[in-house]
């Protein structure tokens, strides 16, 4: 028996109370996507699940863009993950973490509830070229309950055409190259669109993934997911956003990210426009 | 050339002309810790480091736990960054992430910048319980320059010695077994006494990090740190921490880690006071 299972019995004993408490979906709570004051419903919410989650690795992935989410996806009880690559082979993010798959595009569920993607820098790109790749997002993306990504892991959902017509966002390096593909770049750390769900850059995963336990099990679900890993955050600075950071720091980091971004609108073809 | 390496040459001779601009070590501003408004001085900043830090892994660890500092670690130009196990064998995580090592206990440096322990739960007690673990963070731990932990890492240096007189803190359900250790146990986000670092559960190594980050290169460094990693969180709700879940998210989740708060006080003897 895992801790996972032993944690499952535990807190199915105890949230069973709850359960006429919990209420519907709540992804309108996101911050700039808030549903009317009645769009939350009072319901009761399935503690257990049998989501299946595929999250995609690649060589030159950055590990924090998928962590953050998993971090969220492994509190939901009942739901399968995998971390999915082109073989079993393991995979080494751009920061120098080797991961090992435990599924690839063929044996990976065809039915999916969450199709993700994290994002990188030339990594990213380089698998955003890469026909097995593409094959793969598309043909799981074509059935999947939600298609979702966090940082410039949207650039793989675009460039294997599943952002056509759907507003996405992306890390801020990079956003702006979505258009390329179709979708309407839009700037909010977690952005829904129908079925789609994109987050920003790196650390909105942990937004993202937040938003998403909501989504399948319900707000009390998630605030009990939010509280086990101490979602509090206290950033020391206020250098997060483009909009917040010294002139001085955005400045060198937008010229620090220039080459990413260029590459990033020519993969998206926007180089052409 | 890496991905990193290229960003480590773009990035010094973007930040260059900061460097006259940046400040000094900044642990002061994490919330709770404040220096005297005179404690920041206006020195120039080293861009570029040599740092040796060294992460603790072993089966059953919360990977957040790990990947939290890690992405922010990362951004240490010219550090060297280790996962450090008993072996080079795969290490598998609580919730089925699979880390292959780069370092054992004996091949890892000796002289330490940073020892890094994440914490989990039952694995985290299993590794408390090893002597060749206990064995290695001791020995590290006599001489690295900062000892550091998120979650309840913080249990690892507590019984490997490593906190006896120290203030401390960790995941809010086993912060109060630190005292078992002879630690002062702490409640913030960020703990620091002398040389030692802790910080809270899970989520709090992005805070603990950056921290850091700032602590070794000064604050614009940390800044453009926040930035490229869009540090800008936006939880969807205000659950993470005890003051501020609900009372019956908070009931739920003390009982549901109320088996994991009994071990780790035995582990720390408290059960014997």
């Amino acid at each position: 028996m895992t801790d996972m299972d032993r944690r499952t019995i535990t807190l199915l004993a105890l949230l069973a109370p709850f359960t006429p408490l919990a209420s519907g979906p709540v992804m309108g709570q996101v911050p700039g996507h808030k549903l009317p004051d009645n769009g939350e419903e009072m319901s009761s919410v399935p503690w257990m699940g049998d989501e299946q989650i595929a999250m995609l690795i690649y060589p030159g992935m950055t590990v924090m863009d998928l962590i953050g989410p998993h971090c969220m996806f492994s509190a939901l009880m009942g739901a399968k993950i995998d971390l999915v690559a082109s073989s079993l082979d393991p995979v080494t993010s751009d920061a120098g973490v080797t991961l090992i798959p435990t599924a690839t595009f063929q044996s990976c569920p065809r039915d999916l509830t969450i199709l993700f993607t994290p994002g990188g820098t030339d990594g990213t790109l380089a698998a955003a070229s890469d026909s097995e790749t593409l094959a793969f997002l598309a043909d799981r993306g074509a059935r999947a309950k939600y298609i979702t990504s966090v940082c410039s892991g949207s650039l793989l959902l675009g460039a294997a055409g599943l952002l056509k017509g759907y507003r996405a966002t992306s890390h801020w390096s990079c956003r702006d190259a979505l258009a390329g593909f179709g979708a309407i770049p839009t700037d909010a750390r977690v952005v829904r669109d129908r079925n789609r769900i994109t987050g920003a850059g790196v650390t909105a995963g942990l937004d993202f993934g937040l938003s998403m336990v909501a989504e399948l099990r319900g707000r009390i679900y998630a605030e009990c997911t939010q509280l086990m890993g101490e979602y509090d955050p206290q950033p020391p600075f206020n250098a997060g956003s483009l909009r917040t950071a010294s002139a001085d720091v955005r400045t060198a980091m937008v010229e620090m990210a220039a080459d990413f971004t260029r590459k990033a609108e020519a993969l998206a073809g926007l180089q052409r426009n």
